[in-house]
């Protein structure tokens, strides 16, 4: 007998196999695909990178002849368009599948819900929403930038109990413990971009990198008007993993030409906001960017709607300090009641410090 | 047959009693004594207040003849000293009870055990440490107040996730939610004192009561050097509950003899710092004060050594400011490797906000 849970189960592989290409498939979204005989799997596949095959023809290839009758399991609408790759859902027709699960239909309201009325029309049984809060999840990023064509933002910042990001003189190495720091490095594995302002650059002389928690390395993103940064900087090294300084239109050419010396990416634009940056990324096919900067331009970041969501690491200690940095400068808010909520939020521990993470108000 | 963790049911239930009495005993403990024959409970005692006789007592006046031979559980140690009672143990010893099991021992090195050993002596079977943890946390204050001869002092703040108690004009009402604020009353009915600073006064015009949530309220305590406070003020309200203000020798005579007027009580310390005000208030026979104050004087308080434990309500909301408070002013901690760290933390769910509580270094 089939346990209750079965499809749950095959989902939530589905959405492990998907994982394995965190940070790999923008523009794409992560999709794994499970097939089924009875409870035995017979193939497996997950999508690696855009311009590569689907998850669901990896899984078609490895299951070879057993996917006839067989049950499909894919955490999200398999699509009904040729694109770079052939349509999926006339791969699993062809295979003469007999059930398919879908864990999400494809956030994209132009295309929602084509690739299963295609599977139905053609006699297979589809079941939509399975494990779908999971999917949604995993691919969040992918989610926002089909509905607002922009990068999704994630504020991660670290403070003390006492919520200063730094001591009084700036040092701030380090505010939490190995294991929330190794959090932050899988965190980047997940994202496109890491976004930085040049003060971090200045003061903290950042490596940005995901130290080994994966193979890749987001863009690192400094963001300078004045283009006064250091000469020497480990986000120079570009050996390591790429860099971009985005600024404004004839900032400082000196600066510039030395960086692109260097292998640094510069890039002018008009006007050097987040908007603006997130806009560049945009066209760049980033599914998510991640800002690591500063109080003043996380600020910045929030007012410009540039950040979705917030993960703050708060660890058990207290620094005070009159001047002492705190993680999100002016937002020009002057009574509490217009704080901004923090929604769907969760807490966990990651070590010894505290996780709180959440969605401001779209 | 009696259950595994019947002793450890009859000292939660010692707990529950002795927290009749939270924020009324000081200078002494709180404390609960059940008395058992067999598995039914013949009587239950707790200590009121100081000059009242103790838990053991009213235990046993309500057991009448059936302590004999009978088992009696107390959260602390009986006493065997007189003072303004006779002494518990010959009580005890005199009703003829067999066993007695004890939370956890006096924490007074001069007397710690006496009480134990005289009740042996006496043929009476004890046995300690019974939910020793619950018991010397219900009494930390007592324990702490024994041992260094002033009274617990609690930090407790408010602040939204990005680590402000205030938005940058001040504003603060409310950063909490109506539980987290409704645990903070509860808070207050443990304590003996709260401390502010005139800054709150001028700014926040707190009422700093219980608000229902007990029958009495603490002392509410100002802070003042300068005495530059307003003529009318929610705490000159002394029929709702007595206030006391502090403040330096000769400072502001006018003020002095208004608040006088008002009933508010006005002390003049030669030095008007957190040690000496805890001091003064260690000869009132206080266990616990709460600093509810801001930054500046939160800061001067853990720097004097009178802050123990902290309480952080953290708000899941963003409300940014470059100049907006934060919950700990200057401690002169130039690297975050200086930071404090707090010690056996924990951190709930307070109806939409989280509390994370711990104690600094002693």
């Amino acid at each position: 007998m089939t346990p209750l849970n079965f499809d749950a189960q095959m989902m939530s592989r589905c959405l492990e196999l998907a994982q394995r290409a965190l940070g790999q498939t923008a523009p794409n979204p992560l999709v794994g695909c499970v097939i089924v005989q009875g409870e035995e799997i017979v193939g497996e596949g997950f999508h690696p990178k855009a311009g590569e095959p689907h998850a669901e023809v990896f899984a078609l290839r490895a299951a070879q002849a057993r996917s006839r009758g067989a049950t499909v399991y894919v955490n999200l609408e398999p699509c009904n368009h040729y694109g770079r790759t052939p349509p999926c859902t006339e791969a699993l027709i062809a295979a003469g599948v007999r059930r398919v699960v879908v864990g999400m239909v494809d956030p994209d309201p132009r295309v929602s819900g084509q690739g299963i009325e295609r599977l139905r029309a053609a006699g297979i049984e589809v079941q939509v929403g399975v494990e779908t809060e999971a999917c949604q999840q995993l691919n969040e990023a992918f989610v926002y930038r089909v509905r607002h064509h922009r990068p999704f933002g994630i504020l991660k910042y670290a403070m003390t109990l006492d919520g200063k990001i730094a001591a009084s003189t700036g040092h701030s190495a380090w505010v939490t413990g190995t294991e929330a720091r190794h959090c932050v490095h899988q965190l980047r594995a997940g994202c496109d971009a890491i976004i930085i302002g040049g003060n971090t650059v200045r003061r903290d002389n950042p490596l940005l990198t995901t130290h080994g928690a994966s193979d890749r390395n987001p863009l690192r993103v400094v963001m300078s008007r004045s283009l006064d940064l250091p000469a020497i900087a480990q986000l120079w090294e570009v050996q390591i993993a790429p860099t971009l300084v985005l600024t404004e239109t004839g900032a400082n050419p000196e600066m510039q030409q030395l960086l692109r010396e260097k292998g640094v990416e510069v890039v002018e634009l008009s006007s050097l906001t987040p908007k603006e940056a997130i806009a560049h990324l945009a066209e760049r096919q980033f599914l998510s960017v991640l800002w690591e900067c500063g109080g003043t331009l996380a600020a910045s970041a929030i007012a410009d709607g540039a950040v979705q969501k917030v993960l703050a690491f708060i660890a058990p200690k207290i620094i005070g300090g009159e001047m002492a940095p705190s993680p999100v400068g002016e937002l020009g808010l002057t009574a509490m009641t217009q704080a901004l909520p923090l929604l769907r939020w969760r807490y966990q521990m990651i070590g010894n410090d505290l996780l709180v993470e959440g969605y401001l108000q779209p």
